[in-house]
């Protein structure tokens, strides 16, 4: 049999724990290790898993093939992947939209040094959306993509809402507002504003005594976060939050609308449910990780994107059996 | 500016013609000649691109870098296409399931004696539905997918139709059953039997005099095309099957649904609505043309399919800025 493929992990947040479920899924992969900044007797609490400092992690350099690298867009995977490239093969999760192009310079340069080969911006989106908007344009230049993302919970809006002074605890939803869809699917190619795509639901447990028509009106016009959207908010207790506002679920739409004669309309629509956003990200991540690896066999080097990668490198199976089966 | 990718069209039917409407929709390809099997002249009244006799097509070796094989599967690809391989790069829609493995092998052997590429049974079944399972299973190695094909017109059933005794023209129409799909969305995994999945909707002329009941009946009862599916038989006049029933829309979907927690259920969805299905195909397979294009220039040479093909090889525009527009 087989060597397994040596994934470890670093970060081990949400995203972290949803990589190592999808690991257990896949046979041809076993976990080495857990890598974090806190203190790793605190994590091995929760984990049959080895859970070591990051600051050892060159340490791991011969028995690790793949870094699955957790961490956040704003400061960590910036600062870590293109470190961790010239030790390991590694994937992110990298979603700075801007900042892409630029960060896949700086990983592809420490890849290539390394002879190590470094996917960035692995998941939903960017990741399966974006080979689904390369599909599309590939098929159809002329057509018109769309992206609508939810019913699903942002945490960076959860975040901002949770600041507001008064705030207990929050979750919000981001939702897609059915009618722009529909004019999407029935090839109106619609311009569309912030408002008219997307709106905003808000589940907010105040403090006791707290101003509630304050904090409403604090959070419909934060500026960049709600002021853009028809927001609703609703104040209910922390049991009701902690009851049926637990998950951390999300999805979105991509879909394209072209022609390709004059009353020939063709639509394309690519659409994920997810009832855990990390979990799925982190099943995304796993497979690519897999691709990682087989690419550096293949003596390919530096940084790709999920549009580099061929479908069948992400397969366990041979590539025969795969044909057969799911062509 | 660099040289336009040269392009052969061999068959001229309604595959064919959604090829050369693609083309058009692509400005570094330009089309160099149809080939066909019929009196050229006959056809060249239809268009205005150079039209010649399939026998000349050796003659044009070094004149057309990827030519689009347009012919059906029975026996018109399984015979032209090895042949061609050895030539030209080639991208064909080859769709007998059960001989795929054998064809390709066929191919391969062709196209890599010749040093082309040729990429086989591309479309969007065989072809993006194609990648839609193989992304499913490597995400979610335990999830179940279902394919569900239409609403749209199976010419094989309409075909079958036309030839009983009694019956001047037919269209008809393949339905997925809305409640199997629901279970499915559900993540109910459902077992479905072949009448669950699809049911058959059949337009009918017949001609004067005709015994209708005696053609419904045979065409319900038919074995293989109707006998397991719920089909409907509608009698109309050839007016109306000629005003609604002209076109060839067709689509499907392809949905995954599998766990990656206890109770975190994850759907993945991939749907077509296609007012031409010859109109897409075509255009999926000029889109993979540039990809064998592509692929031969990088040194590729052999039989490939649409999950060997990187979704950036497809699109006509440059790496880094469709990974910095798309990602």
């Amino acid at each position: 049999m087989e060597q397994k493929i040596r994934i470890g992990i670093c970060g081990y947040g949400n995203l972290g724990k949803g990589v190592q479920k999808a690991i257990c899924q896949n046979s041809d992969m076993e976990l080495v290790a857990v890598f974090t900044r806190r203190d790793p007797t605190q994590i091995s609490k929760q984990t049959s898993v080895k859970v070591l400092p990051i600051t050892e992690v060159a340490q791991w350099m011969n028995q690790i093939d793949v870094m699955i690298m957790c961490g956040g867009s704003a400061t960590d995977l910036p600062d870590q992947v293109p470190t961790f490239a010239k030790l390991f093969c590694t994937v992110d999760s990298f979603d700075t939209h801007a900042k892409i192009p630029q960060y896949l310079n700086a990983v592809d340069e420490e890849a290539k040094s390394g002879g190590n080969v470094s996917i960035i911006s692995v998941g939903w989106d960017p990741g399966m959306f974006s080979n689904m908007r390369a599909y599309a344009e590939a098929i159809l230049p002329f057509s018109h993509t769309y992206t609508f993302w939810g019913r699903g919970v942002s945490q960076g809006h959860s975040d901002a809402i949770r600041r507001i002074e008064g705030v207990k605890d929050a979750r919000q939803y981001t939702i897609p507002v059915p009618k722009a869809m529909e004019m999407v699917r029935a090839g109106e190619n619609p311009e569309l504003s912030t408002r008219e795509k997307h709106e905003r639901e808000c589940f907010v447990v105040a403090e006791d005594g707290a101003d509630l028509s304050a904090i409403e009106k604090e959070i419909i016009t934060m500026p960049n976060y709600f002021a853009d959207y028809d927001t609703t908010v609703h104040f209910i207790t922390q049991e009701e939050l902690d009851k049926n506002h637990k998950g951390l679920p999300h999805g979105g739409s991509v879909i394209s609308c072209g022609q390709t004669g004059e009353e020939t309309k063709q639509v394309m629509e690519y659409s994920l449910t997810l009832d855990s956003n990390p979990e799925f990200t982190g099943a995304v991540l796993v497979a690519y990780a897999r691709a990682a690896y087989r690419m550096k066999k293949e003596g390919i080097t530096g940084a790709k994107t999920v549009l580099d990668v061929p479908p069948i490198m992400l397969n366990q199976n041979e590539r025969e059996e795969v044909i057969k089966r799911l062509l």
